[in-house]
């Protein structure tokens, strides 16, 4: 039986959409627009128990889970919403153990959640460029009690001369061009190891499987995923009137080997050295230089801003 | 680098609607309308390589995930989808070294994933009462490796006079009839633990609902996830003419306290005998009832059939 | 050429969210926090030009049309909104000069874009029995330009002793208890002919299906429709992050005739007394008589309430 | 009450995945897998009425309306499906009396159900350039009872010197290419008048949308239409397991004068001629070029095939 003590982290619960995360401080009053209560009325009680305001309103004491780190992370960026986050974990299969890079690591949601399901044997190694998201991110990860398996690194891989890691398990980006990495994620990947990249827009897709195909990936899919919550009530059901709208679509794939004997070299050279794969060369090489090019010169700044 | 063995097992993967997924034995070959193969090749290929069938068709030799184990799984009942599966974990927050407790094994597609997750050191222990589907799910489970995190019980739980579990962290029910469970599923539960039910009909869910709030849980949630694909090809991007449909709905909730003096005690008792604590109490009082009865009759022969 | 005149109705646009349906009056201004518009400046111009307000913002001049006239309409009760109206007309195949019967007139945004659909040689026929809400939807179908094809009555169609009306082409239900009148409509559609009627509720669809059964109607279908913005722009399309909920779902059918003697006697008695015609009489007869009984108790004050 | 009589057309109705549209012909049998029926039994029975087949299956004997011909149109290209013509019908406030112009006939599905819609006051005047696909919509529409509503011209308005219409209430392109004719299209609208374009991939929803704002088009509007079936049966209701995938993305407008002086003499020029609107000069211009020349390589054969 979890008993509440000082300092417990605590999800004052309302409703679904009036809910905070804090942690129990003996002196301290927790006041909203509901009422007014007093902290140190939690702490001796069981999670799950409710308390009742000075509005006499109940507000519900749970033990935060993951899904309540996640929605009240504290973001600079956008974060990664569970219903993403939960097809991310079950398309690659991501279980206890596993090594997982994180390409743009943002405010740490994805990061925190997955290092909750691959620890304690596994570990998240997370890169991104700009100080300041990744101490938000840093300060989120350790909300969320994961900070032991995962690993921060201030590290911009699109001009890395050597990649830090190898056979990892599982990668994500979540850059605003995540064409551009393909070459370093393929390199720091195992074999059919998985990839997943976080993309708001269609044109964003589109680029990432030319470059995925010209970077000897199988398995390629792209993925809506849309989250309709039902009113469930006595002679009343129906879904609820309030719309949800997009946040981003997923691109899968696996890495593969294509069997050329110029592969494996390739693998140390850029992306427009690589020679192309596709049946219609010409045409495929030209596309993907351009998104090359475009590409770098947007990339600098942008990297560490999560798309859209 | 992972390099296929003998007894590796192995997806041949030619696209997402013909892949197959088997343990590499050295003397067998692999036969489909794409052509053949034999084992011995993949022998020595590191996980992702390609080989050519006799038909001059590329199959990938891909290490299988989770994934791949859940949608190849034997089943003489419905599966629950990834899709489904990844909303459940990232909801109820599921992670390393929680206690699951499953009502309703069926195949074991949800059992193993989720078992992949908590490993090593948390545990699913799942209920059924047929045992052919029993040894079904066995079989699945062993297939993806996962049976040392997971305990096969063969037990009514509906009729069972002591619950031989107690402070689970996370509940899954899949049974056609899911309401009738919920005092037991209760007792089991953690303070603040969540439940989650795979519900095909809205009928269901409304059933659900009335039991979930006479049984004082909180944050009830009834949700339905639809994967939309995309085909992101250079300058042709749009959706599939291919739709998915309805696989099920899910409800969810947390195990709360609504801090009446009878309650605890209640938890010893039956459904029928625990006091409602809805306002208007009489016509509450008779739906439940209504289900309890209606469900009891017909409850017997369909715990193990999952519903739809 | 379409010239703005005195009196002319025009559609002041900004955006898709800022819109104003108004009457051009050349001595009054049009005040908005985007600023200030005389209506004199718009005489003269042809539809489709701006202006601008002293704020420096654009108003398109736009010529009404009946979508228009249904997003703008005033409305007591919920509107039939443009997604599913444009469903109900491709479905039910509505065209000039058919007859149209409506049960539950409301505000009269289903009325009017019928009306406009079926005029010259259609009529709408409509009916509600609450006085306020006839005179809300009278002005409505008179500011979109139809009067001349509706006819609203004021009569209760489930306690009338004769039907007004026969061989309709097509019939609209819009009541929060659409079952009890389907023998009503029944006996005013010509065979073949179609009904569709507006649920907002899954329960409704579920007991209006059985009573469709009951009455012998055929192509029994129920659906929900659901409209996705897409934000179309060069390098960054996606859909709108703004999502959209649920409105209703609609239930379409079309009057047959199963053979049995008796029916088109029955056609004559009310709803108890007509013999099921399904395979488990008693079953579905229980059924029916419950959902008349239920229903005709709350049914008399919820007449013209739209459900939901 | 409509008898049916030799010649009638009839749609024969076993459920919504086999029906039949005929014409009766005494002489005739219909022999399908669901038995046998002789026309000749349905003549002198009432519409809506059923036969038995000689297998013992109840076939209904139903009115054809304008959605049973658009579903079982004789198609060499796409249809547009009636959840797409309803809302483009209900967007655009399609009713008696206006003036349609479709550039791309297609089968007829659209022309058809439109001209039923606008008669008998109405015309639509539709375009291609293909002289078998036009003998097809040429029956099709015939079929559906509305040629005297129906113009059809052989004529390729992407080179046609003189545009042959003016003053078109709503207009509607369905080419791989649409944004080529949109100065076309303009001439031919009368101010503030509608337009709809048939767009299957998400990349034409993106040109078109440049090519739009270029050519002074306002309220643009991109959407797509999902129609879910929901099972509604007594206690077990729930959506369809069969899913319904992607048609096609509509986009929407309506036309403006930005009120620049070189507008209207503008418009008797060709597109790469006319002056940018938008603020960005360059930018856009560059697009908008990029775009015509790319489309006017590829167009000339394309135009009467139907995109995807």
């Amino acid at each position: 039986m979890a008993i509440i003590k000082n300092n417990s982290p605590v999800l004052f619960f309302y409703n679904n959409s009036k809910k905070w995360l804090t942690k129990i401080s003996k002196k301290e009053s927790f006041h909203t627009h509901i009422g007014v209560l007093k902290h140190a009325d939690a702490i001796g009680k069981e999670y799950g128990s409710r308390l009742m305001t000075n509005k006499d309103k109940y507000v519900y004491l749970l033990e935060p889970t993951m899904y309540d780190y996640v929605m009240k992370i504290q973001h600079g960026t956008q974060i990664v919403y569970p219903k993403d986050i939960g097809y991310i974990i079950a398309r690659a299969g991501i279980g206890d153990g596993q090594k997982i890079l994180e390409i743009g690591t943002g405010s740490g949601s994805l990061t925190s959640f997955v290092a909750s399901v691959v620890k304690p044997r596994g570990h998240v190694y997370t890169f991104d460029v700009d100080e300041n998201f990744m101490k938000i991110a840093e300060k989120n990860i350790k909300k969320a009690g994961v900070s032991k398996y995962v690993t921060q690194h201030n590290l911009d891989l699109k001009i890395a001369k050597k990649m830090p890691l190898e056979n990892m398990d599982v990668a994500f980006i979540d850059l605003g061009d995540p064409w551009t990495v393909i070459p370093q994620v393929r390199q720091m990947l195992k074999g059919s190891g998985c990839v997943f990249a976080i993309c708001p827009t269609m044109n964003q897709l589109e680029k990432l499987t030319i470059a995925l195909v010209e970077n000897e990936f199988t398995d390629i899919e792209s993925t809506e995923h849309i989250i309709r919550t039902i009113e469930a009530r006595e002679g009343k059901t129906r879904h609820s009137f309030q719309g949800i709208g997009h946040t981003t679509y997923l691109c899968f794939a696996r890495k593969a080997f294509f069997g050329r004997k110029s592969r494996k070299a390739a693998e140390k050279l850029k992306l427009s050295e690589i020679p192309s794969e596709t049946p219609s060369k010409t045409a495929k090489k030209t596309s993907a230089k351009k998104i090359t090019k475009k590409a770098s010169s947007k990339t600098t700044k942008k990297t560490t801003k999560k798309s859209a």
